[in-house]
């Protein structure tokens, strides 16, 4: 087995990764991090346990550690990190520098010119920017990093696309209140109504869409040239991002080549990959957040409502944002790491 | 004052109309009509009010009629429809034949090309398609029609731009329940969900639009020639349609100058119409269903959100779905046909 | 196996059954039926499948069949009714008096002298009054019938506390959506909103409780002389009813007595039963619908928040509306039906 | 005019203060303060203002000044305390001893024998302990508080239906969000979900109710000897406290006769103050929190679904929780302070 720390254990997306990690084939969870208050305490005092399902039981009575590199028991082969931005800023290089390999769902330096930003299923050969990164950053461990929930959404169906000639996305996103963490939107902005902002967010849709249709070089990646222009809005559901996609292509495919091209994104061969990546639906009125968030158990991605417009097509696409989109993006990137022999 | 009558009066849209003329410096109710089997009750019984004013005072015992022509008193200056599409395709023509005048939110009919279909402060002069209209269908009355919600939400801030060279639009909705009528939308469809697709609605947008940008030549309308791609959702929200528009325009206008034009579209002076017509946020997060839905008594239109992009602009607009974007919508087209002397 | 048809099959609570029935170990489903409009299609096509798991494999082609007693093969061994009441009313003694056994939903006939009204854990022996209505009713099949959602969720845990002396109950419910079936609660009615009536629901959970806590004397049932005083409100939730029970006994049990009780109560060794019957929460915050609605996969009864009062106690008592408190109940009672013989 | 500060002004029970003052008869508000990090700002600033009406205009620019008795100026008439409890507890007495009347919303001392605990309908004459109070701590000022949110929503339909003989109250609260404050409950929490325990509030109802109901003596007051037992829940709505109240009474009183002694409670002669104190609606699923909590402009009562049960009454009852329940109710007991020539 593969043993595996994970940084930020108690908050919302951490929590996510222990339920995830739980029974995991390859995985098996050996460190478990927080902020210094809760360094000491068993696992299940330090995290408020929110998950609709129990907390697994060898994990309830592991203490938690402090989030520092001299915490971490060197054996450890991999590290998850769902780390505040902020945080992971400062400790995610020191534990690169100790020899640590970090598989970050944190949202810092995902553009960075030689961190791996990476989804399986449509950029696995991005991972040989980490031989960029340890050149470049004297590093023994490794970075790499997964995108944000909204653009993970998107990303696979427009790489199932690119071949029509993508060249122009506007996309306006419904998303879940989860994404913001456990007491990130209260109740008394989201009830009856509908926020058409997240901070950051509409950039990171823009810039890490581009990055990651990009071309590695050998070198570094070139960005993809289409234009992204993204409208955010936070609706009250509780889980799973809808996005509703125009792609302006140069081909004009027909609504039934692109769900033809949907259906025929190449899965990947790792435990915690879907069969199929995009699960197509013929009903006009789906996929739907509470309906569809769970296709795949979660790592998959729903599309449907494929229609022609003057310049391409639209369509509407679903992912669970802290399944796919966050924690379970994180361990799938661990999986390639290893599969791939970087551990 | 203007005797008037809105037809379909015990539904949803229906009361709307009787809470907004109730107190109308111009118009006074005096014909309310429904289906059969309410025909001759007093209309607090045929109405189960749901609204969170009282039933106007003079209306709660007015005795409800059927909605026929032989039963609407002939001095009846002027008739609101809210009528189901299916009922008004039937009865209005029959109306119109008989002489009357009817202002319509009923959706059938608004793109055809002798019926004027109208936002005062947009497009007043289309009011002289009447003289055609009755040419060619030999009526003595008038059948006007306003557009549907989520076209009515938009066209405003369009119209406000075109001077920039609209070119193609992409707009995403997030429409609120009372759209769909009191029982459109069932609880367990809503609750934790979005459902991405409105049956009709992406084309009434589609196609309304280019007619209401349109030029009218004396003979007929010329359809505006930008290109609409709309997608639709239905959101858990109570009143209010949002909507995030990316649009595509020769020139290339600042985010400033944007907000400008917005704030400089024409207001028109009838008893029901906003000053402004169009309220501009400069908050990133505004405007909002529940907070600003009832700018300027919910006949305004909200803007926010402005920014560039690569071959535009995009930007969130919002209005009140039941009143600017239906009966409002009606009543204004009311006073404008009485301002201009259609009664 | 034992071969079983589900009667109103398409509806709500007929798919939860069909959902609940896919890989029972004992029963297999053979027949389904439906209005007359549906008979003659196959499953699929009639219900508009709206669970979040998919339709079952073979019963998605399986043809559905008009409720008539002339249309469902003689040799099926029991008969599942999701009727509404007034269907019920007149089919399901048709039903009996050709020889079938029915494990009935359907809120009609629950406080008939002669017709059993069960819940396994509480009063299996109940089951007796069948031949008092088979020697009444001249049946050779038997109604068998299970209460309402409100009442399941409350009456195992009067069973458990009965030895104090129950004489008075008063108790208010906050009930989900799914109660009224899919189109029974709009969402004008409920958002930001809660409803505190719901039609006939008081008046079942004062009666059916003291029913299925009486004695069955050989001749009938000898209802408890407790009083039960019951407030019912729909809120905005999707699933789960969470009931606040304020239960006046002779004895004065301190809190920890009354948990003990309720940890206490008797499972029964049946294919659906959950072990324990009762899930009791020491957290003051807990049951809550969304987290616990599926302890003992939704059939078992959580419990939290015990406390003293001056006459008794008070406490918290939350169930899976649709699985332990319809579908599921109407199963685990046909399981008791096959394991006493009565099939 | 009355010349009134708002303590704690910036919050969301402060915010409602500045509204509901705003334009107010006979007080002019000329401090306003909030926590040291705010002292110097303009309100504006200083508050995130977030209801749906705009802020008054000559309060805008007001400059924010600390909380602490050497900022305000000595000849405010009246202060209002919109203060978190812990923050009260050590400046309202400083205030109140620094000669200032001080009309708190703040939780703290509300069942101290010499604080009057004041609904101006129900106990008016409570306020003659101001003396005992001034003597007791040797003040010039005063210090008055008005009940907990869902206190204020059953006490007065208690008040009036005392005089069948009230001898035991069973009550569930269904509670809405604000009455948390505007970060208290987050989406995560109540979303498609119902919390079945408020904090503290369950023992608020138990202990304020008696003291509002009891008698003043002279020398203090004697509670009512009716014991109260409450369950307190937190549900999706936004304003809007509904109660379901079982009374049990020594007389057997018609539901007839408890409706009639609702409508027949006194209301006051203040300005803010409703007539009729209690709305009774006559239909079973009236009041409901979104349709009726402005009854009275949010300073009534609604109450409705009366019925009989083995002990005594049911019934619903329904207030504004931040316009009478929190920030109104205030308001009201400054307007009785002043019109009995307190200030």
């Amino acid at each position: 087995m593969t043993t595996v720390g994970v940084l930020g254990a108690t908050g919302a997306v951490g929590q996510r990764f222990v339920q995830l990690l739980d029974g995991h084939p390859e995985f098996e969870v050996s460190v478990l991090t927080a902020s210094p208050q809760s360094a000491g305490d068993s696992y299940s005092e330090a995290a408020k346990w929110r998950l609709d399902t129990p907390i697994p039981d060898g994990i309830a009575e592991t203490t938690v550690r402090e989030t520092d590199p001299d915490e971490i028991p060197g054996d450890t082969d991999l590290l998850f990190s769902a780390l505040p931005s902020t945080v992971a800023e400062q400790v995610e290089p020191e534990l690169c520098e100790a020899g640590f390999v970090v598989s970050s769902n944190a949202s810092n330096e995902r553009v960075a010119d030689d961190v791996p930003l990476v989804i399986p299923e449509v950029n696995a050969d991005h991972l040989g920017l980490i031989d960029v990164q340890q050149d470049e950053r004297g590093w023994d461990g490794a970075l790499v990093k997964n995108p944000n929930c909204s653009t993970i959404t998107m990303v696979p169906t427009l790489a199932a696309i690119d071949s029509f000639g993508l060249e122009r996305v506007h996309v306006s996103t419904l998303q879940a209140v989860s994404g913001a963490g456990y007491s990130g939107v209260t109740s008394m902005e989201i009830l009856d109504n509908v926020v058409p902002h997240i901070g950051g967010e509409a950039t990171k849709m823009e810039t890490e869409s581009r990055k990651l249709l990009g071309e590695f070089t050998g070198a570094g990646v070139e960005w993809h040239d289409a234009t992204v222009s993204a409208s955010c809005n936070r609706v009250p559901t509780l889980d799973g991002h809808l996005e509703n996609v125009f792609a302006e292509t140069d081909a004009d495919p027909a609504p039934g080549e692109v769900a033809d091209a949907f259906r025929a994104a190449d899965p990947i061969d790792l435990p915690s990959a879907p069969t199929p990546l995009i699960e197509v639906f013929e009903e006009p009125d789906r996929p739907q957040p509470r309906l569809d968030r769970m296709v795949g158990d979660g790592m998959a991605v729903a599309a449907g409502g494929v229609e022609s417009t003057e310049t391409g097509v639209q369509y509407n696409c679903l992912a669970h944002n802290t399944v796919r989109g966050a924690a379970g993006a994180s361990i799938l990137n661990g999986e390639l790491l290893a599969s791939e022999g970087w551990l």
